[in-house]
């Protein structure tokens, strides 16, 4: 099928040729080269104003995000073979940095596929399309990930509310090999039970992966406090690395089920403790309890989905981080997240120096950490980068 | 000695009350608490305009930071004894992190010591007082150091240009134990000799060795490029953990002369090659000679050292970034950093990319480092975070 062209207007070339891949629909010149009539997922050439060629790209008329490039050489559109080399170069940068076989392979514009995400637990890959462009490849790309990765099974996590705005259907399917249930993940030395149909995202948080990995560095010696806590990989991997104990907090059941069930399959049972409940109302109630510790690890779900919550979100995050503080021990180390994209780094950094002002606390900022390079940021493209992960000792 | 009052303007207490410990001379009712008469480092009381008490802290007139605040609590002065109580904080903070006693244990604003560095070789200190403020406690906090730390000799290195916009002479002096030339640093198993009396700052950048410690995981396999290299830290760990050879480019005949005998040291004088020159005029003979790296290490010294020189200092970075992306291989890892404070890290990874662009090269930013965790940040005191260091694949 022959790309249709879309022309931008005059000078709305340059975020392109910075290296972004995004073009915004009020960048199009509609008049020249009406968006309407396009298919969702269509692919498409971008040229400038004065017809300047800039890429290959699909576009989806229904989204503000109306094309997303996907090749800046004239000679190579996404093809079949574009997909196999480019899963060929992600693939070989995890194997450099991974020494098992559990990772994100694909992370999407941070790997020059846009709109896919493939994580992998050793011979499974987990599949997740959330772009109407990235679906009408479906074919090409499964093909790819099978000759390159020769996984047993894949599994389509596309169940997910972002496929919505791009006009595609919700659901998971097996499109190679069948249901197993749960898996088992091998981090830092500890195993967890995973359930790739049915768990979180595509199961596992691995962007977090390389943040854990500090606590060996910390070796957290009292009691810890794991707060959305989810499978235990924070919490477990505090109590194997000294603390004395842990406490889970979590709001679903199934989740602190889960690691009880992983604390026993590390023989960690006996040092582990765990709280259903909403994150704020159980550290008022240990706060008012008076319950205090070492260290208290904060890595809840983004606060700021879309920009319009930015200030709403950002006292959701200073409230937790200020209830964190607040049972913390002197001295005491605090490690917080924020996967928000909208919530910016320094933000946060003052967000939680406002929590510790509030508090009466002095804190020092010891490390300063992002998402692991499993997944990639694209440097002209902000938005890829989204993990904020501080460890800050308080001083008093 | 009654510390001397300073009030505030109207609404100047805000950054205080945030947590950011410096006071500008504009920012002082110097009409009702004249600066002028102040000697150099005197010891103040800082007020609100409506009287609320803020801090102490130690003025300088001379200075456009009037003052900086040593402490909060109207109980606690910064005396004898509350250096000792900072040192054994900071202290604690480092043997926990660290293996062996080789770091910064005083990181200034950083470890509550305003105007205070000092590095720790073993039983060897070497201070740096860059403040009239922390010079008038030159007595109490030698004391405090001898008596928390133990060691065996102090060297200060005040031979900096920093001290003389305080009114500050500059010098090095032995105030315990004397001269026994080099010493001898472990770092990640390897040794360097290093001079604490002659060597740039205090002989050794500690605030790179966590991302040094990034190699390992990078294990570059072919030819490196080490270039600023100094003693050779980067580049001998690069073969250390995996590469064919490195090239080490600097300036000083003296750095690479210490190159070959540290590479020599550790046995791998075979894989060392080093090469004398300003590094763009030695990035563009490379690349003019079709000279390929699989890895480059871009670590230069600060280009903007003050504000007015930002621009100028931004398209040095880029230049520099530019050339080591030309004699990158495809595929290969360019690992930047810039330790300039006015350099941001979002505007450091915009610069990095607009060197990309003019390349023709993509990018991937994999990881993305802080100083290491015995530079602590103050969260309240963006001044305090200066170090970034980039790990980025070329995908083409």
């Amino acid at each position: 099928m022959t790309p249709a062209t879309l022309q931008l207007k005059k000078d709305q070339e340059r975020r392109i040729l910075a290296g972004h891949d995004w073009v915004y629909s009020n960048e199009i010149d509609t008049g020249q080269t009406p968006l309407k009539p396009l298919e969702p997922g269509q692919p498409v050439e971008v040229l400038s104003k004065r017809g300047r060629w800039l890429g290959y790209g699909y576009a989806n008329p229904r989204s503000l995000i109306a094309v997303r490039i996907t090749s800046r050489h004239r000679e190579h559109p996404l093809t079949a073979s574009l997909f196999v080399t480019r899963i060929q170069h992600a693939l070989a940068l995890r194997e450099r940095l991974y020494p098992t076989p559990f990772y994100r392979l694909i992370h999407s514009e941070g790997d020059a596929l846009p709109g896919l995400i493939v994580d992998r637990y050793g011979d499974l890959l987990v599949v997740q399309i959330t772009t109407a462009g990235m679906e009408r490849e479906r074919g090409n790309l499964l093909a790819a990930l099978e000759q390159v990765v020769r996984p047993a099974r894949i599994l389509l996590r596309n169940d997910t509310a972002v496929r919505e705005q791009e006009g595609l259907e919700q659901g998971t399917e097996w499109v190679l090999g069948e249901d197993q249930g749960d898996i088992e993940l091998s981090e830092d030395g500890l195993r967890f039970q995973v359930s790739p149909a049915q768990g979180q995202k595509t199961g596992w948080f691995f962007d977090q992966a390389d943040n854990r990995r500090l606590l060996h560095r910390l070796a957290p010696h009292g009691s810890v406090l794991d707060c959305c806590c989810y499978l235990g990989a924070w919490g477990l991997q505090a109590v194997a690395t000294g603390a004395r104990s842990v406490t889970c907090i979590d709001s679903a059941a199934s989740a602190l089920a889960a690691v009880q069930s992983n604390a026993a399959l590390n023989g960690l049972q006996g040092r582990i403790s765990t709280l259903q409940g909403d994150a704020f109302d159980a550290l008022r109630s240990l706060r008012d309890d008076q319950t205090r510790f070492a260290m208290v690890i904060l890595d809840p779900p983004a606060f700021i989905k879309r920009r319009r919550d930015e200030a709403e979100g950002q006292r959701a995050y200073q409230r937790l981080n200020r209830l964190g503080l607040e049972v913390l021990e002197p001295g005491g180390l605090l490690l917080t997240s924020s996967c928000s994209f909208h919530m910016g780094r320094e933000a946060f950094v003052q967000t939680v120096q406002q929590a510790a002002r509030r508090s009466g606390r002095r804190l020092q900022l010891l490390f300063s950490g992002s998402q692991g390079p499993d997944h990639p940021i694209h440097p002209a493209i902000p938005e890829t980068a989204y993990l904020k992960t501080l460890v800050l000792r308080a001083l008093d």
